[in-house]
């Protein structure tokens, strides 16, 4: 049996950028395993440590780039999320002027929460840890993105359903795309209100395929149910409205429905969910049922009716 | 066996109002059932009729006030959702410069929409029904407001949990409450991304409860696991502050826990999620599981810790 290819921690990037040199590459099918540091560069260790004294260039980093064999621009990865595993301490913090409530008063503050027996234990309480990705992209059409932000190309989109068993379709702009994953979360509720989840270290088992016949715009989350489209805009709302739009078309294209009809449709089955309200663009997924498309329904293209 | 009251569709208002005459008195555990026009005030009986030929002043009415019995200023209201019925046809629209897609050029669309069997039929597809009350809400505390839209009231709130089972709690602006439901729906996305459902007539049963000694900012919506904070803004960023602030400050009150700790547990476990992005202000929920809360962590007061 061939040994498992890995990529360590220390193979890490800050930015999504073609012009990264690839950690490793690997061919369609073939199982990689990432090790991640946590959000904050594992420069917490403990909950004396002061927020302003962190290095913020070693934050919000991502193991990677992988090369994925044969991708090519305007095909499409699907990464199959076969296993994340975390470690057993997270952190959490909250920062003046982030998250939801950034226009109120209040004090910097990080705490170690222990993580045991499935559960992440906060005071006295104890909350059911739901292992995931946060950041998770390729290399951008243009340019590099900093891996603490998101877009078409995935990025920070801390999305709560990005775990083990689901599959992520990113659009390839790049050769080889340059895919590279971090910010793992032991736990996070839908909105991460406060501007962090509890930020762990761990790893992920990860296989690549290539879709050559798929072009997506934005990327494309396979649940054991749902498609969900991952949109994001500098409001809830504009990412919201192009979350719709993408739903529509895949609609359209689907069942040959008028703009119409579709739009009626994403009314009555289409939930609109928020991914996250604290990242540099505000992230929303529309969520259909696989009943009512396929992932052919999503490539931009000609209607197929 | 006493009759069960029951109040007809006939009893219709257009706005929330402390100045409307009861339609009904109820005491609080009496049972009353409620019929309810469509959305649409019953005009639209086929496809042919043009939307903008419809009487405008006759749409989003509700059914009511009914006055409850002992129900004073800062008490809160449960109002208890025994069933909802919903007529076997409901109806669909999408109505240009409307919805998330607003920007878009469309043309207006009405669609009659079949319902048998626990599915709505749409074109050769079926979505499952999940009949529920989209406005519901009190007299508010300055003024009328129209039934076609939101606030601390209630109102058009179009939120897909309140269905038969839920409980609503709703602060008390005006002696008797004057409570008021409409707009029901056969079923909803979260969203209601076309501006939309499927509008239909129907029956709902309800019971009142008052609650003397809590008073609350915003209608708390419970469910079988959550309790969840309804709120909403001229944007959906608007309203996920105005929720995690009241998710927040429930937590600190249930927990004693600083501003700072419930702010990081809201990130953990408190998932926003949208009721709709389409109607005068935009909703939200933030959804607190039942296990960290209670009602009683919603009394706007001082804290019990």
């Amino acid at each position: 049996m061939k040994a498992l290819k890995k990529v360590p921690k220390s193979k890490i990037v800050y930015a999504f950028s073609p012009k990264h040199k690839p950690a490793e590459h690997v061919k369609p099918g073939e199982e990689i395993s990432l090790e991640l540091e946590d959000a904050f560069g594992g420069q917490v260790r403990d909950e004396k440590i002061a927020i302003e004294k962190l290095d913020w260039s070693k934050v919000n980093g991502a193991t990677g780039p992988i090369y994925i064999e044969g991708a090519e621009p305007h095909d499409t990865i699907a990464v199959r999320i076969l296993d994340v595993k975390v470690a057993d301490k997270g952190i959490i913090a909250v920062i003046p002027k982030q998250g939801a409530l950034k226009e109120k008063p209040f004090k910097a503050k990080i705490k170690v929460v222990p993580i045991s027996g499935g559960y992440a234990h906060f005071e006295r309480e104890k909350v059911k840890v739901n292992p995931m990705i946060g950041t998770i992209g390729v290399a951008p059409k243009n340019g590099e993105q900093p891996t603490g932000t998101l877009g078409r190309h995935g990025g920070n989109m801390d999305v709560k359903e990005i775990t083990k068993g689901a599959t992520l379709y990113l659009p390839v702009f790049t050769k080889g795309a340059l895919f590279a994953a971090g910010d793992l979360h032991a736990v996070q509720a839908d909105g991460e209100a406060c501007v962090s989840a509890i930020e762990v270290a761990g790893e992920v088992t990860l296989t690549f395929d290539v879709l050559k016949n798929l072009s997506i715009s934005w990327p494309i989350l396979e649940t054991e149910d749902c498609y969900a489209v991952l949109t994001c805009g500098d409001s809830l709302d504009e990412a919201c409205s192009l979350a719709v739009e993408e739903a529509v078309k895949a609609l359209m294209r689907e069942h040959g429905w008028s703009f119409e009809e579709a739009y009626m449709f994403t009314s009555l089955a289409v939930d609109l969910k928020i991914n996250q309200v604290v990242d540099p663009k505000k992230g929303v997924r529309a969520v259909i049922p696989k009943r009512y498309v396929s992932i052919e329904s999503f490539h931009v293209g000609d209607f197929r009716h």
